[in-house]
């Protein structure tokens, strides 16, 4: 392993069979264990607290779409400057979009593409949620309604854009390195 | 119920015998069901992954007190200016420390605090994660490391500060309400 | 005294009978003299300077009433974030109002309280004056007019705000500390 | 009169001869009424209230000779860009050190000039407690000691800084006009 | 020379005919040599690149009075406190406009200045591609277009304000100091 | 064209065979012609302007290699969130670094890259530059020293980071597009 998944030095337990398995499902289906999984891996309890959020917050039902969440995801990452979620997340705007610019721009500067009033809001939403929080009143929930997002919706732009608020940090504190596939895929 | 826990409308599904059986345990541990509980209620898959990540963090094994992550969350959600976390988890700091002043001083500016340089060495990571997470530097982690916190610590400091910045996101983005009997709380 | 008022030692002068007489007056009313009047005591000239316009400020005549210059009080110090002026003028909002919650919220977020939008716009002047004062503009003012204050009472809500600006700093400056009483009143 | 003192349209009460005297002493010793005073005009108390705390910070004793409390007031009023205080105060910087570039440096940048350690540290804190009066610590109040600052000196940096905190505040709220004749002074 | 130009010190080559000719012209032209120009003219290929553009930008034809694009120039700089840029274009503001108090209001805070709708526009615009570039959407276009400015008028009014947010960070990086003689013109 | 090169509708002139030339060679050299050239095509005393300037610091001599001076271009217009300058000179550190993850590592947090002392010394400066300019001081300039720069390198180091915080802004002003060439390159 050329470089340390995360700065810190922890020390690893041995894997529990439920785990290898997840892991091999993740390298037959991604074609890689993404290294923030590996990162967590140190204590499986956090692990399964992690995956849990995470995919039911990204690969569960819901009203927007993965794609839609991606981008949630790289816009948050953006403002955040996180090194890891923009490599990982920003393939995955590039894979589900087929549209490697709108990847790009999501990474960069979200304002530069070109959306739908309704995504527009959306990503907005998840933003100034990141920059000022405290700010969030009435007329910003009011705004993502006035385009056509359900209450339901709002809830899960609110809670992906936090989410990331989370991960960005846990990353940056950990100086978390992401897996060197992520940066040719779906150029 | 004078006022709604959320300012979202979300369609409330019927709770499990599970959920059920664990609201009626805080009731008796804390003699009420936390409101961020019942906001996450209208989806048990998303209550649960919000309470095994919050217990894990909260309440498992760590170097770190209970009292310690309290403040964490606190310090946090200062910068963040949360109605939410401030209120509850103003209150299990004057809990879990007996003294109501410094519960006061997490909520309004930990900087106040008589605190020993290794409290504070973590206070001011978990803020500039918080502030500054993109500045977050080997520096940061060498000053955690210099006061005695291993690396086990620097995550679990880093994880429940990063946590913080997800609840506050959440709470502010849906007006999450705290149950009132918090203000009243190890006065 | 367990703590000292303030983290700076500076040569204390013998009292006057006319501040003797001011601080008897202070346990008499308030149960308590107020560490910033210690604080102040070792010159009285600047003692009296600050009490003249402090009492013309909170106390004097005004189309605000006193709860809400204490309002404005405690939404500025919650932005700077001012241990002692938070603490003090809490308690002050929480006294005035029979409100614990609402002394609560001025202290970690104006922004969740339900306020009349006469008061919101009152408190929103109040924190763009002390966030951005060179972005104040005629707008700002007019909003004010627009919900029915007179120009003699943006005067009011600009000069409580600025005070409040000016005594966040001095408290900050010198580490002064509130009374331990406040803690504990109007719970 | 071609231009209003400020935005506001305050009743206009009578003077009282004191005042009036003390508006002749102003023109006699300055030159001109000071706008600001104009502006307090309307109610004597609180012009009275203002004097009073101005007199006292600005020429009464100190270990700060008076062009150190104008640079004071002038760096401070250039972070929070008011137009009056730079104006009225870039004048008495100029003309009390007769050196007009040390005025424009104070107005546009204080790290331009070329000062003393001592100056310097003096500014670096009072422009700390403007930007971010939260995080000022022992540590800044430590600074200014190790450059031969008394605790008697450090209050007074810390309450001229304040003090500007407000006026500039009061100003940008009521767009308060200076005297015409402060841009020519002591070029 | 009492004072260097700047702080570096750097290799200073003869200077070819055509740049002191051009230097005899601004003496001619100006009373003095711009120490900017003297700043870079260590290589004379850097001073002409800056020359070159700056000419254009500032004295060749636009849909902008030359006033106009020094009013740019002065209320970027002011928002970046760039003492060279403030003192000099200040000085600038002054002359073109024979008004002292504009050039003032444009050094401390534009917002203080009695502008035209269309100016004041100019300013809102170049002041926040200044302050927050990231955040220009077609909505800041559209203000500039609705206020009458043509397409090419936008055009000169962000090259002006990107222009002068390099050269104040030019000057901050290496403490230009501006010639003597800007403090006292047209006062 | 699918997409104009900015949002701007500006009067194309007919190009000099000179400007014609200078394309061809673009073409021939890189594949394509930037559309920044284009963008200033529209009126060629302008485009020498810029040309001139930019060939003269990226190409010219300098003791920074080519690559650094991309680095500082790119860690700069990530510090601004600028998709013009991200995509097409995070292609050109790609490029001449033969390392896709350092461009990624620029374009979206610089200190996760694993530089040398000097390398990293020299994006902290042209970062704190770009962000907060009138901070500079001369500690910074040693800071540079101390770890081998020159004087004159100083001086690149400050002109690069100044010109693209010029070019981020006109940019960002007039919404440019970026050549979709860029985004596969060098991956």
């Amino acid at each position: 392993m050329p470089h340390q998944i995360t700065a810190l030095d922890l020390p690893q337990a041995e894997l529990s069979d439920a785990t290898k398995a997840y892991f091999e499902k993740c390298v037959e289906k991604l074609g890689l264990i993404p290294n923030v999984l590996l990162a967590y891996a140190f204590d499986e309890k956090k692990l399964r607290g992690f995956t849990d959020m995470y995919n039911d917050l990204m690969l569960g039902e819901s009203g927007l779409s993965k794609l839609e969440r991606e981008m949630i995801a790289v816009a948050v990452s953006s403002v955040n400057h996180c090194y890891y979620c923009l490599t990982a997340h920003g393939a995955a705007v590039r894979q589900l979009s087929g549209d490697p610019a709108l990847g790009e721009m999501m990474v960069m500067n979200y304002r530069a593409a070109d959306l739908s009033p309704k995504q527009k809001a959306m990503l907005d939403f998840a933003v100034k949620l990141t920059e000022t929080p405290a700010k969030i009143e009435e007329t910003d929930r009011a705004a993502l309604r006035g385009v056509g997002f359900s209450d339901r919706d709002i809830w899960d732009i609110a809670s992906t854009a936090a989410f990331f608020n989370m991960s960005n940090r846990v990353a940056a504190a950990v100086d978390m390195r992401p897996n060197a596939e992520y940066h040719g895929m779906a150029r």
